[in-house]
């Protein structure tokens, strides 16, 4: 496992990071919700959520070396615009990452990399689930991590909120909304 | 003007990026839409594209320093992801950016970053938009670039259509869709 708690701070679900290979141009979305739910937390996967709105973007560098972006369902994002805190019940948030690829045509016309893009799935897909009595124990938000479609495993998921708990005075969530 | 042709490839409207400094915390989409048209290619803020999907993502280095998000209205959505070109008349895509700060928990928790996240709006809101006639000397498409919901002058409108023949082959469009 490389992307341990103390070692990388991804945006969401921290610790919940290892560094997985994911077959490369295999879409999370295209393979739809799929029926098995991640354990500790019992969540599985958010369907339609590649269409939600985005929140914000950002770099990790480190053996994580992605880009990712963060989408919020309706509720995310009424509440990243307001910025107010806590989250109500009903928010989901959502973390994609791709590879952190130089831009060819960038290359070639510097000698050099200028232009970094998205490239194939990387580091898998994670949410983000308000529900204060459901995971009351747990800052009332449910974390979930799917790689290729596919939940991880427990010891993913009982990082999670460790790591998070750095982000508390905005109810454990790292990102915020860019306008 | 800092971000000239040949020495900053961003992914959208290339050449047109002057890194200019936009208001802190000003939201371009809190705007709405203005009735201020830009020169060359005659066009508006598109109203709502905050609310767009997400084809991809990215980050330029150099003097852009930025983290960006290329959205997409319907009809950029549907052609991104079955990938076929060139792009269907109707076409609207748009590049926002912001500055690329590192995150202040991952800083404080390794002693240096880890962690970039998008900071305020930088180097403006860029569009590309596709009318095959309206636009047929520039190959289709119509580039705007709007600075703090303002239109950027001519000089910069003129830049956009050279650098982005360097992606011809993809109809003039650097991003690709981030599954």
């Amino acid at each position: 496992m490389k992307g341990r708690c103390m070692k990388q701070i991804p945006l969401l679900a921290t610790a919940a990071v290892v560094v997985l290979s994911v077959g490369g141009g295999v879409s999370f979305s295209a393979r739809g919700a799929d029926d098995e739910a991640t354990p500790v937390f019992g969540i599985k996967l958010p369907p339609g959520y590649r269409d939600w709105r985005l929140i914000s973007v950002a770099h990790e560098e480190g053996s994580l070396n992605d880009l990712r972006a963060i989408l919020g369902n309706d509720v995310a994002i009424g509440a990243s615009r307001e910025g107010k805190l806590p989250y109500p019940d009903g928010t989901i948030i959502a973390r994609l990452a791709w590879s952190y690829d130089p831009l060819e045509e960038s290359e070639k016309a510097f000698g050099s990399p200028q232009t970094f893009v998205a490239g194939p799935p990387r580091n898998g897909v994670q949410f983000m689930i308000k529900d204060s009595i459901k995971y009351a124990s747990t800052g009332g938000w449910g974390f979930a991590q799917f790689n290729d479609g596919k939940p991880a495993d427990e010891a993913v998921h009982k990082t999670c909120f460790s790591c998070h708990q750095l982000a508390r005075s905005r109810d454990f969530v790292f990102n915020r909304y860019a306008p």
